[in-house]
């Protein structure tokens, strides 16, 4: 493995990388009970997002739940994040402006890479090339893939994974990694949201339908409508409209099909999200692509409240069929199951939500896939006794 | 050093890659005089470019010119790229839609990093990043840094040698390797230019001033045209509007001087460069930023005509001054430089041009680089004779 080299050069840190210790690490002695470890968020949006970043959103709540169970966490992200763990940021701010660009992102991550050694694993969510970089440390990474493999980036995945001999992949779903069997997978951790933020609502109905995403055709903004005139329902429509494609798809297929008790509300912050979901007779999410996973799924089904989708991606996972809701493929089926909604009780919904997509789940498979890694790659494991949760 | 490692999985290959081997190395048996050479351009824009693209100019003269020497050179660039050497394409089609992004960039330079086994030394022009990914390969790299150093850039090329033990980088310009003395720099090879292609003037003269570059104020347009309403000339503005924020500087500050003469011709193409060339009593290089070289300064040089620029950057090692024509910090020192024009004597920039900016000399330097990392490498050099030229 690569070693960083003992060089003649002065050590040279990035001026703007500011290191903040949380109190609550200050005075730990016993290192033995512990992992340490490094979480390396991407550097689009602040852990946890403003508003939209669902790979934040759950890096959130992986960095407290491990620092809950007295792991010893750095959360690698923006500056402008909190958590409960120390925090090494690379910028100030979180970099949305400038989405995807190698420059930062490489910055970002290598800040990580460069800490590796006084760690026991990294938890990884930046994608391929946080996969590339994990060759320049022989501390151990597990790499969680939050997006699609399907086309150019399942491609890259399997071009790093060539080159990266002790790759440890995380799938979200099993539909998720069904789509690159071949790639090196260590565990599938479906996602958690944060439960007590999605109360359950006590009763069944709701007088509107919801749909809530990005404004893409792959969401199916279009069908949802199609299914609210379907079934003669008012719609509200939420979402960001991000970029060119996206206000030109909104502008062209969806914006004429406002009015007539169907509206679209824009973007809305998590405590609109919850009020609008506790309204709704359904959410309806007639995905048109596979997706890895669907928070918002998980979201109305923590707060009672029925999804109606389509079998696409991760949904026959999530949802599950006459229980939490209803999975159809068409639009006529689809405003059927609108009929059938106040069939499916609010509190069994909320069960399976902290069955399955709890925080304390999540957290449980990603030390569980810490210690697996970290065996593989036989190192010695800190961890003398047991983590107390 | 890290190897490929030897998995249990079939090989994968991205789909589109496409290897295209030139006819002329066929039949090539005596490979032990010749360097294995393989050149990362980046993804952005073919090799040569069709219109904007100096990394990708430069890269075409470097390989052609190395093939001509009869190295044995394969290129890794998109698929519409034109070259003697054989040609290794991850995308059928350069990416500049994508410009910057760290997908396309990874998947590219990895297909490179990938083959690197096969090669003396990896010539590589795809920045921080390709720097990043030579750690994954034992042959060499000689990394060409095309871009600033001022900035982030800087503070990312000092991560990147942190963890990159063999670093060996080439700048443009002493001024270029002057704002990271720190950096491990092998070398000094400023660019090329296709000499034949920008062929000299037999007269003085020109009737009006000529600005040719990026619609950007670092650029300088504003200040060229006070040059010509202070020397009374008529001047033409030429070059690509590229982005919202150049787009937006064009409308507000340059747009609302044009007209009385000065006029903006658009993007152009290298043939209509040379023609707008020959006519000018002067290129005004106005130039508010450390520009790291100056292919437009060396175009015109060859073509026998004067450069007015600003002492920033490059220019004190490209322009002769009172011989190619005259570096002036200031609006009046231009306009004054305006009328000495005449005092330039078109074949002696031209002589300066031939001899220190011909692909000879550019590919001549490269391959003393070569060599340099190669032996430092400790690797046996196949090259048993001398290369012919």
């Amino acid at each position: 493995m690569q070693q960083v080299r003992e060089s003649d050069l002065p050590p040279v840190r990035a001026p703007d990388v500011v290191r903040r210790r949380s109190e609550d690490l200050v005075g730990r002695k016993d290192r033995s009970e512990r992992l340490r470890v490094a979480v390396l968020a991407p550097p689009w949006f602040a852990v946890p997002p403003r508003r939209y970043g669902g790979t934040e959103a759950v890096v959130s709540l992986l960095v407290d739940g491990l620092v809950r169970r007295r792991h010893e966490v750095t959360l690698f992200a923006s500056g402008d994040s909190r958590t409960e763990a120390s925090l090494v940021s690379t910028f100030a701010e979180s970099r949305s402006d400038d989405l995807g660009l190698t420059q930062p992102e490489l910055l970002h991550a290598l800040t990580c890479v460069h800490d590796a050694h006084a760690f026991d694993v990294v938890s990884d969510h930046t994608g391929a090339l946080g996969l590339a970089l994990s060759n320049l440390t022989s501390t151990p990474f597990v790499n969680t893939v939050h997006g699609t493999l399907a086309g150019e980036a399942g491609t890259l995945y399997r071009r790093v994974c060539e080159v990266t001999p002790g790759a440890a992949l995380v799938s979200l779903t099993e539909s998720h990694r069904s789509s690159a069997r071949d790639l090196p997978w260590t565990a599938t951790i479906p996602n958690a949201i944060a439960l007590d933020d999605h109360p359950c609502r006590a009763s069944r109905g709701g007088e509107y339908l919801f749909w809530l995403g990005r404004m893409s055709a792959d969401k199916g903004p279009v069908t949802a409508i199609e299914v609210a005139r379907a079934s003669g329902m008012p719609m509200l429509l939420a979402g960001k409209v991000r970029g060119a494609a996206e206000q030109a798809y909104f502008e062209e297929e969806v914006e004429p099909l406002l009015g007539g008790g169907i509206e679209y509300v824009g973007e809305i912050d998590p405590e609109e999200r919850v009020r609008l979901l506790h309204g709704a007779r359904a959410l309806v999410n007639p995905l048109a692509w596979d997706e890895p996973f669907g928070l918002v799924m998980v979201e109305a089904m923590a707060c009672g409240v029925p999804v109606i989708a389509t079998p696409r991606g991760s949904v026959p996972e999530i949802v599950v069929d006459g229980v939490t809701g209803w999975i159809a493929a068409s639009v006529e089926d689809m405003a059927a199951a609108v009929e059938r909604c106040t069939e499916i009780d609010p509190r069994q919904c909320r069960a399976v939500a902290e069955r399955h997509y709890s925080p304390e789940r999540m957290v449980g498979d990603y030390v569980d896939a810490f210690h697996r890694v970290i065996e593989r790659a036989g190192r010695a494991i800190p961890l003398l006794g047991r983590t107390p949760f």
